[in-house]
């Protein structure tokens, strides 16, 4: 099924509404939803919605947050979300975030008792549409070992760094620090098919290309896959965002992150409050006029799309690039849904008496 | 060879003093070499002394540099290092971002045009010491070959994280963002053996496990090693260390960035000033008071170290720890040094008229 880029807003919107968010609140999580639609990021957008009402129903996510800044300096803050969605506590972080860079250079806020986000890129391009470098992480609920363990004891953990350039678009880097996002390993199993070695391991910790392990108590393996390969690095990276998410913010850290999935039960004796995220904002300006910056943002990405190729068809690809080939695409001809996700919507719309898909 | 830190420590601050740094800049520099050595990061402590001498035998390296502030806001700053060492430089931008962030909350230094800083644990940990976060990161020479192409366009561009904890030691993350670091490619080098799949393409781009591949146009891979195992999420971190520390403050970048080794030439056409460096500073007290933190970051390793392990005799390792191990041993037992580095010292001594090891 095809659907426009509004229709999909509006039905999400209504969804939100109908779990009792305010209008502001509605249109704001719809939007970082569809902008991962939009982007090619299916398995973070509107295939996640379901999820988010089956928390709620659970009494873990709550509607009508007080969200409220705890602690701060002029360039540091603590917010608490209040048990509200990530798709507005975040925002309301890095506007915070960006208020403080517009005085004082930079701005930085941990993010605690909050849910899942979204996309890392929606958060962290809000700053660059101020001219200054955006930084959003959020820690997960754990699935990936640390290298030498079979323990699930981290998310996947991404963490985003946004750049404004010239001419051409913001470069993101947005990125899982496993080796392969979950949405992947969801999509094999799915399809049945086996993955690569070195995205995950089974329970006993032995390499394995079965999917399905993650389900017998596999877990997921860092970036770099094997400790000779660097995993302790994608471990090191994961730490980092677990560490600035949570431990610094007072949100739950490791294992003790709630799972987002609303059939798992959070923690008995947890070590915080929700989930944690961590965002930030610097002014380019703060380091050199605006426009030398970008020129030369246009210059580095001009000389490395044309480094000398591999395979003459498979150029050199720029961090952010394919994601905004998809939304201008999407935009245009419309935003592709599977059977199951269209199915979940709809029972959705059932569910709170709306119009179908 | 065994030597004790502090002979090792006289000996580097007097080829210092022989190049015509300042004692402050003699005894700082030799300070962030032999911490390396102490650390058991032999590849980044004197081993490059005779590195250093060469750059500045060919003008590349200022030893009375006036390093300055050339731009700032009350949390942000770009400095210019006056091609000084790096290993003086980036201490100046690292005290000014801990500054900044005592009165600020968090501090953020750019630097341009300067030179090697050593390793990237020094500048953090600078950091932690006034129970900040640290971050340090650095561009280097290319040698890594982005995603889809074989052409060197990014150094081996270390990023640095480190955390105080209570009863332990700081958590530090330090790490190259290639898959394998150079000094591992040189080890392999000197004793002839094959390096394992996956850190290394020859000149086409092709596998090779030939260590010596990359004296003839081969490249290091970046963390993820290919496309299906997340080597572009290594390049993607890659290009965010090359783009704070040069792009925003005005050094060079990606394939521009002088060569380290004096026998190769810098580009005739650069694109900024010397290579660049990025660093920063928050104050855990900006959050959350210090102690909540530390007993949290406690209650983080401790788990982490219990977690399930795979092998019975192989524990998960924290990241800094087997630095620290190595830095007790060697503060005790002395440093060992491997025999051709011995004998570039010793030439070095006779050079400057010095005495030998």
């Amino acid at each position: 099924m095809i659907i426009t880029e509004q229709s999909l807003r509006t039905f999400t919107q209504n969804i939100f509404l109908a779990m009792g968010c305010s209008l502001e609140h509605a249109i704001l999580s719809a939007d970082v939803l569809v902008m991962s639609d939009l982007r090619g990021i299916d398995s973070h957008g509107v295939a996640r919605l379901i999820g988010y009402v089956r928390l709620w129903e659970k009494g873990r996510v709550n509607t009508k947050p007080n969200i409220s800044i705890v602690h701060q300096t002029p360039t540091t803050a603590t917010v608490d979300g209040d048990a509200g969605l990530g798709l507005v506590v975040a925002p309301f972080a890095m506007k915070l975030a960006i208020e403080k860079a517009e005085t004082y250079g930079s701005g930085w806020v941990a993010v605690r008792n909050s849910n899942h986000f979204g996309i890392a890129g929606y958060h962290a391009l809000m700053a660059v549409e101020k001219d200054m470098i955006g930084f959003a992480m959020t820690n997960a609920s754990p699935l990936v070992a640390p290298t030498f363990s079979n323990e699930r004891m981290l998310g996947t953990n991404p963490m985003c760094y946004a750049f404004p350039a010239g001419k051409f678009p913001p470069l993101i880097v947005d990125m899982a620090t496993s080796a392969a996002a979950n949405g992947k390993l969801e999509i094999a199993q799915r399809l049945g098919k086996q993955v690569p070695d070195g995205w995950i391991q089974d329970a006993n910790g032995a390499n394995t290309t079965d999917p399905h392990s993650l389900k017998t108590g596999g877990s997921l393996l860092p970036l770099g896959s094997d400790r000779e390969h660097g995993s302790h690095k994608g471990f090191g990276l994961s730490a980092t965002v677990d560490i600035l998410s949570a431990v610094l913010s007072g949100a739950n850290y490791g294992p003790w992150v709630p799972p987002f999935v609303s059939f798992l039960e959070p923690s008995e004796n947890p070590v915080g409050l929700g989930i944690g995220h961590f965002v930030g904002a610097m002014r380019v300006d703060g380091f050199r006029p605006a426009d030398e910056f970008k020129n030369h943002m246009d210059n580095w990405i001009t000389r490395f799309k044309e480094a000398t190729v591999i395979e003459p068809d498979q150029k050199v690809v720029i961090p952010g690039e394919p994601e905004l080939a998809a939304q201008s695409a999407r935009k245009k001809d419309g935003i592709p849904l599977v059977e199951a996700v269209v199915n979940d919507l709809n029972g959705l719309a059932d569910r709170f008496g709306l119009d179908r898909l």
